[in-house]
């Protein structure tokens, strides 16, 4: 490592390069369960130039390089398993432009969502995508994050129309354009994103941002079991209401929330919900949406338009997993991710509550219904491993059901590690197919090295 | 080729392989200008099991592959110019399931859209992407293509869900699975979608379909000048008014139209609209954008709801190339495709009308003008060496204005031939990316060589 430190040292300034304990340390883990592994050397990229020379560097001796954002990913993706050099983006955290015509904002990787929001209110625009913690642009990119409006306005890769990527080799690339469609070429900007840093590292992105509905109405809704609030969900996605938001809490989480948050909400299975859109029409979305929950059993129904009510209830939801991190202290978090089609929502949600319960370990099942995505979060205590096996046996058979559904193990926190025991199972023969094209953009396989697919050299995993 | 068809034959039937002239000619030629060239053997797959046969036998023997629907691509991308095997896929047109409750249905890639949307109908369900040709759904996809409907309900790539592709191969795979949205692995579907053939041949595509809107209001709206008119998009765009279609159409267009569809519309810059939403919010959607374009200088404005009066005004609109054909007997038709970043819209429109209007050959502006993409139309007559030099270079000044301000030779008819010599100054090093793809997924450049990228083996056109 001493001479990818000399090398590094002849173009990075002594502040961007770091060994020491306790930065390594901080870029050793994610926001969960999985094991820890430290990187040998830590660097602070400022510029395009920086992470190509970076780059070159580790083509140079072959080593391992792992993108790092602020470290919420929930699958292991920033974990260094063979240490080497970790690119920390903290230091490319600036908003270049806001092109407010062309509804288009351009970020360094290293901008945080909240960040970015507060800057593009002053324009009367938000940019959607709103994974539970507040993750950089980079990282949302590199594991095609989504969240709770992603219902109505789509998931990182629908929102994301460029982005400057350097390459394996150093090389610097533009994957996209500034048209709001394009039928040139293949698809690389689709491709980038979701490939979780094992195929390039991003370091500018052109997000298509909104303007900030001038009508927003927003909702809670109770029923007597979790099955029915699913059913009601499914019925508003048949009917075609155009719903910005719809959100599935159940009766543990609620208790977290009102917990952590200071809420009182009722504690039973839970919808949160939003509308978007003309005061008219809104009115009349607000009022179907409400009378086919209560043809599904809904027994408490409260709307809200004051600002400050609606941000507390979605800053509840939002802090939901920090809710359970901070409530069991030295436990660990484990979560699902499997996105089912509409039809088997209900079903699998059903299934996962009551293996769940079977489990007697704490958690619960929340997430984003609308898309057909939800998760349960388990606290698991890593020194019992009868608990972490029978936790990981739950993962396993929740995913196993969704696959077997024609869904997918992961709806929106990417495969990182976690993941990766199911990919053969979900993807079959065109697992080869994206290990041929890891194998074309990093034929060292130096990029992020055990995530996603994994290359016969001799990883170490 | 006699080995070829020799081999063929042991799996497929004698009716199954065509080396008939006539077969071969309606196998040679696309819509537009492209020159001509034959394929050695047509071939009519039944099945994915015969597809992939045919790979394998392609493969064995490095005879070049070209997929064909029903030949209404607008850049040569069906034209098979190394000649070879080319793969019609009219005998695998069925729809194989609707399955209503998840909103998706599964098709082989031979179905076309107006079969498909005719069979929908039944279930109160349609398809939106809607290219002017009645396309098949396997060409629709391999060009990325989009349509009327796009500014609200997205192209091709965010519609489908899955597809089953047949590698150079033979191997079979699936690209995505049946949820709505996935962060799982690479984004294959992505990637195979507006691959143009290159990469692989579809065999079955799962389609998301929408319910038919209770209430659509469809309008015309006319103005002094294209840029008036433009400029009212923009703004109706940036007010945030989920617009359903906004549809341009310049005097000359508007004249051809009413030729063709025996209409009377004014013959004047036109923006055809519509509106699908809730009774309530779509009225507030309609008086809005009326003010908007008054506001910018609309001198006619007619909404109709009357179901014959709405199909009458968008068919005319979908057969506005036909028009063009229909009425210059013997010339051929060239069509610009650039999409560039809202802002820049009004100023790339104006250009392309006057460096048309400069040309002196019959043609048009038309497009889809709420996702920033027109189309400049114009009927060259080839045996005019100097007019389709002329028209040539209007087609390259279009896209390098595109270009430069950000936006792309294509937003929705592909790459082809056609605009093949722009991919190297709209991607950069991103065209090597693309050409290492291809390379690893076909690496004998067997499938629709010469199409997208080049790949140097000796390719010949």
């Amino acid at each position: 490592m001493k001479q990818v430190i000399q090398a590094l040292s002849t173009k990075l300034s002594n502040d961007q390069i770091s060994t020491n304990d306790t930065v390594k340390e901080l870029h050793s883990k994610d926001e969960t369960y999985h094991q820890t592994s430290l990187p040998d050397i830590v660097v602070f990229p400022k510029s395009t130039e920086d992470v190509s020379y970076i780059m070159e560097v580790a083509q140079k001796f072959q080593t391992p390089v792992t993108p790092f954002g602020v470290g919420t990913s929930l699958e292991g993706h920033v974990i260094p398993y063979q240490n080497g050099i970790t690119i920390d983006f903290s230091l490319m955290n600036q908003i270049l432009e806001i092109k407010e015509s062309d509804l288009l904002v351009k970020v360094q990787p290293g901008v945080t969502r909240e960040q970015l929001n507060k800057e593009l209110k002053k324009y009367g625009l938000f940019f959607t995508v709103d994974p539970g913690a507040n993750a950089t642009l980079g990282g949302m990119a590199a594991t095609n994050a989504s969240g709770t409006t992603t219902v109505k306005y789509g998931v990182m890769r629908d929102l994301v129309r460029d982005m400057e990527v350097v390459l394996a080799d150093g090389n610097v690339i533009h994957t996209g354009n500034l048209a709001a469609k394009s039928s040139s070429g293949y698809h690389l900007n689709g491709l980038f994103i979701g490939s979780e840093g094992t195929l390039g590292c991003f370091t500018e992105l052109t997000l298509q941002v909104y303007g900030i509905p001038e009508h927003i109405v927003a909702a809670r809704a109770t029923f007597p079991t979790l099955t029915n609030a699913i059913e009601a969900v499914t019925s508003i996605l048949h009917a075609g209401i155009p719903i910005a938001r719809v959100e599935f809490v159940d009766e543990a989480s609620v208790k977290q929330i009102n917990k952590f948050s200071e809420s009182d909400y009722p504690v039973k299975p839970t919808l949160f919900l939003e509308f978007h859109g003309n005061a008219s029409g809104l009115q009349e979305d607000l009022a179907f949406s409400k009378e086919i929950m209560q043809d599904h059993g809904c027994d408490y129904f409260n709307s809200e338009t004051d600002n400050a009510a609606r941000n507390h209830l979605w800053d509840a939801r939002h802090n939901l997993a920090y809710a359970y991190i901070h409530d069991y202290v030295g436990k660990k978090m484990m979560l699902t991710d499997v996105a089912v089609p509409i039809s088997e929502l209900a079903n699998s949600v059903t299934y996962a509550g009551e293996e769940l319960e079977k489990l007697n370990i704490p958690g619960g099942i929340l997430g984003h219904v609308g898309d057909g995505n939800f998760h349960s979060l388990i606290m698991i205590d890593m020194e019992n491993e009868e608990e972490v096996k029978k936790a990981k046996q739950f993962n396993e058979k929740v995913v196993r059901y969704a696959l077997e559904r024609g869904g997918t193990c992961t709806g929106e926190h990417g495969v990182g590690v976690g993941k990766k025991p199911y990919q053969r199972e979900e993807h079959g023969a065109a697992l080869d197919v994206m290990t041929n094209i890891k194998k074309a953009l990093d034929p060292n396989n130096i990029l992020n090295p055990d995530k996603i697919v994994d290359i016969d050299n001799g990883g170490n995993l």
